[in-house]
């Protein structure tokens, strides 16, 4: 059985090496406010929980967790903490270059932060394409739940809400406080969405200033979206979901 | 009538501003291949066209053009080029932190590159609102016309395809040679699309390694998608379309 | 014909590229004040008109524009747009290096924003020299009109003076205002001149602070030296004198 | 009890931030070769088994771990994982910069990486006291047990020695492989010790160079020392001496 | 009498601050080739002695030198050292905020290196002006010297020539090594030249690549001019020119 | 006789490169308060009078000093100037890889400030031997003297104290002012000490706040220690004892 990286001695990290095919998996989320009922460091159980049960059914290296994420415009909250785009890149750069000196030259980003992260991570990875020769896929699981959310009777993405309550309920229910849980529907906003799914028009995601996430904190301690809706069951749903997914990812990139 | 500002005295410049209500569009495309039948400078007329007429219309300040953009994934075909994303990013920054000297506060970003702009566009937009307090909007086209594109029998979002043929019929036909366009159809691959209208699950956009570019550039000159399709009628709309929102965006930002 | 890169499909910029004999010629200016009567743009417009027609006489490739230089100096009057001196570096060795990939191996950069904009070109020349194998010259309108600015009886070299204004008399008179210049002619200051041809012992040039900036505003609009003496022969005869020597440059390197 | 601010909402990491007296403590260590015996974590197992129970005792807020190090020296073996020391730096700073924001102070960095991170973390330390207007205090436990070490029978500090796996034989002994450890007992050369309680005159360390730390890795799988000599009782009290000034340090700081 | 400022405690080093009525004056030459008869450091003790002179008679402080330079173009021969012109930047920009947080205002920078070093501190010149709020004067020898230069029959500025090589026989004779010296006559080249005093049309300099340098090294030992013609004599007049102007410019900040 | 590189021609700098074995010996120290009786440059002093006796013994090559040092927690006191560590780094880099170019692949970095360059010399030192492949060796006097400084009397390592007062009353007479000498003794901090011999726990070194180091300085001028212990005599068996270690360090490397 597969399991954490930092948890071997290097010679049992070579044979996992030689047996991952080639393929590191990567869990990055963030510390950040994830409003009345989930805790802060949330995106990141998201990313760890699909990280190590598809390492453990791949054998694809299970690199040690990236706790936090970029997250400037939750600052407003306690207990976020940011760290610049700039620096996530250099430190993702740097934990990928030392992985290709060892052998692997394909890598998944698992984001459990969603659209924030992923702009750096795009970045990110042209950039070690280009000059580590590898090749890195970001698996998001907001871009990879579209088939399934609307099933699930979620709403759009938002913060905090049905999906991401699912999910933890499914996955850490101990760290999950359903009592305090408090709904913000999305109300659909002219020419603007941040949901990955929507087909409407839109202008681009930046990152909201601080004053008007401060405004957003206060009408209900950070959700975007309806908590209250969440199960355990539909986390379940979502989560095999998403597996499936990324093993087939996984597994394609241990293909080629 | 409202023009480009290099055209303009400091006392023009300063009577523009104060007429503008604190909104500039700055234009911003790319230099890259785009297939047999599309000048390289495609992405760049596309942004300029947009926003020489919108500022024409709103008295939003028109910033001299910026005709480079980040194209990494197109270096396999001559005469693109490419600017990293951190200098576009150092670039429009002095722009925008020049213009906020004067008086301009909210900044609409035209992007006629689409995905790949839109990343650095994204790491900028929350850099300047931060630091220089402004508001930043990101206008793409492709994001811009999903409500459109199917109904004018567009394919997905590609290259040179049918949306930015059609629209370069409209605003610069005696740069298109419809005659050597070639298509390339889109076909669907499990798990990934660029097209910001898709609506299946799939992972996110990393720009291409220079090997699959090369291989892509062979088979239909740089094309995906189906620009035999295009029509100016087609590009009319679809400006016109796009015009509408921009409007819209910009008066919104200067009611503000 | 030859014509700007960015009018050409790939096709005609491989073509564009052979035919240049590895000579690209971009054109710089800035985006500053140039006093009551004259354009923002004028440092541009003046590369601009060199650049194309040196490049439609000797088939050199015509890179797009790089509207915008390095203006700190003349943030205290509206318009201007000044972008770091290290943006610049970047900027325009990304637009080298790319075009080196294609097979451009020498560069004319033609500064229409004299002895600022010379600064940073300086710095970069020897960076792309040493990093790139490339060869750079500078082409600068100001050290390039020695020999003709006394017979054309034009003072010293200032700000929107008679050489700037004449130029653009003869390149773009529908942007100049001549009714509005204002003079403000140079008084020798000892040990100190920013004019190239100066015979006399001088301290080096440094950008003046905002501070002494803002009172010579005041003065003039702008303006150092006298405008009110500029023509539009003047400037045919300073602009042949400069083609003349920039055709040659270009000429040379073609034939290395 | 207090634990790790990741499994919090917001609001009890509020309530965490008030209860620490403006202090928090964060582990960092590395992921490098340890031998045959040790896991490559085993600096951030140590670092983060001083924070938690630390933070248990004190209420100092327990930051999620910073899982990787600087370790340039130890990537000839498979597992290693090194960051630039920049970056090292980097991330800290933005660690420290956001809990600044919400009211923390004061820090501990528990360095589990011994010698090689006090470097950066010293660069670290001055940037953020100056920059931020914080208090940082490095606690390494090779300069925290030079009272006890000798009187423990342990010989000088090297690498995946007998401190280190008398300490991980107590807190994480099922991580530890003794079967496999192998002894390289620490000759003395002169003028040289990278030892912090050495009593004789040395030069000062700089990280081997690779083909030394190549060489260095085949004598004994990595070992600098005699993990042989290890035990679990010895490990429980280094533990214990370390901890009780790692307390110390904290509740000092609390009372400052 | 004042002398440099390492030689004194902080108390007299308060005391010449206070005496020096605001003004600085920093060395900064270079050590770099000079051909067969002159030392690689002949730049910097043309800069030092300059300035320690000028110290004496005016008050005005005396820093530290900075012996190295930006010199790439000579790395073809032995013993030249060359520094980034980014880290020289960064290095004096450190030495001018100290001495600004101290309470000196005003630098006079002391170039003995010519049109090279004269590239970096224009941009360094700008930079501290902005964001320190101070005022920089660069005191180049070549370009305080045309009024001179050709009175005392020398030739053109070049390298290790006449007007260098007479300076240095009046203050380091011991270091000259007149027998040894061979001649390079200047032949004026078609729109180019590197002395400031030169009246005719030119391209503007960057400093020569590796390849032309090496070409150059051969001819004369790294020689560009004739030194044989030089004396003390002239040397004498030549420093004492410059003295003049230096203490002028220093008197002239020290009034302000 | 080996001297000082700055001194010599091109050719002669050849031939003492040759001599040198490929050892050169750089020495670095700092502009910074050294209490009332000692002057600001005291480090560089110390450093300079070890380089240029050792390489007069041995032939290594005696490169240009750098006065300057890293010393931000001494600005407190007037005439201290700070360079970022940052820039000692990218300085030192730079005259490290150029005479790498030249064929020295050794280098002694003689520091004569202690404690706080240790830190910035160490990632150099690992920054040059990876990416220049060159050896570097840090010697620096306070950890080259644990031997003899208890047999001399010497309490502590401190600041301007009986060390380093002895020993430039033995290199520099007359810049030591010791009827101005203050004592300051060293008190024991509980676990804490800057002294390298310092045998019980301590946490690790970080510079001083401004704050902290503004209270000292009021203390006694700056000193920690006690200077009026020193002697010139006892100077010289410390300076003989490092001259000894410093030499054995050079011939070994000239050796290798």
């Amino acid at each position: 059985m597969n399991t954490w990286l930092q948890t071997k001695t290097w010679k049992e990290a070579k044979e996992a090496i030689e047996q991952s095919k080639g393929v590191a998996v990567l869990s990055i989320g963030s510390v950040e406010q994830h409003s009345y009922h989930l805790p802060v460091g949330t995106d990141s159980y998201v990313a760890i929980a699909l990280a190590e049960e598809a390492c453990q059914k791949t054998n694809a290296l299970l690199v040690p967790p990236i706790w936090f994420g970029w997250s400037p415009h939750h600052m407003v909250l306690p207990g976020t903490i940011t760290i610049k785009a700039e620096t996530m890149i250099a430190l993702t750069y740097d934990v990928i270059a030392s992985l290709k000196h060892h052998g692997i030259t394909k890598f998944v980003l698992i984001n459990g932060h969603r659209i924030v992260n992923v702009i750096w991570m795009q970045l990110l990875g042209e950039k070690v394409q280009r000059e580590l020769d590898v090749t890195v896929k970001i698996f998001d699981p907001a871009y990879m739940s579209k088939d399934i959310a609307a099933s699930l009777g979620f709403g759009p993405v938002g913060h905090a809400e049905e999906a991401e309550t699912s999910h933890m309920l499914y996955i850490h229910p101990e760290l999950v406080h359903m009592e305090l849980a408090k709904d913000n529907p999305i109300k659909e906003v002219p020419l603007y969405s941040v949901d990955p799914a929507y087909t409407h028009d839109t202008l681009c995601y930046v990152p909201s200033k601080y004053q008007s996430a401060e405004k957003n904190a206060k009408i209900a301690g950070g959700t975007t979206g309806e908590p209250t809706k969440a199960s355990a069951e539909k986390g379940k749903i979502y989560h095999e979901h998403l597996m499936k997914h990324l093993i087939t990812v996984i597994e394609e990139l241990q293909g080629q």
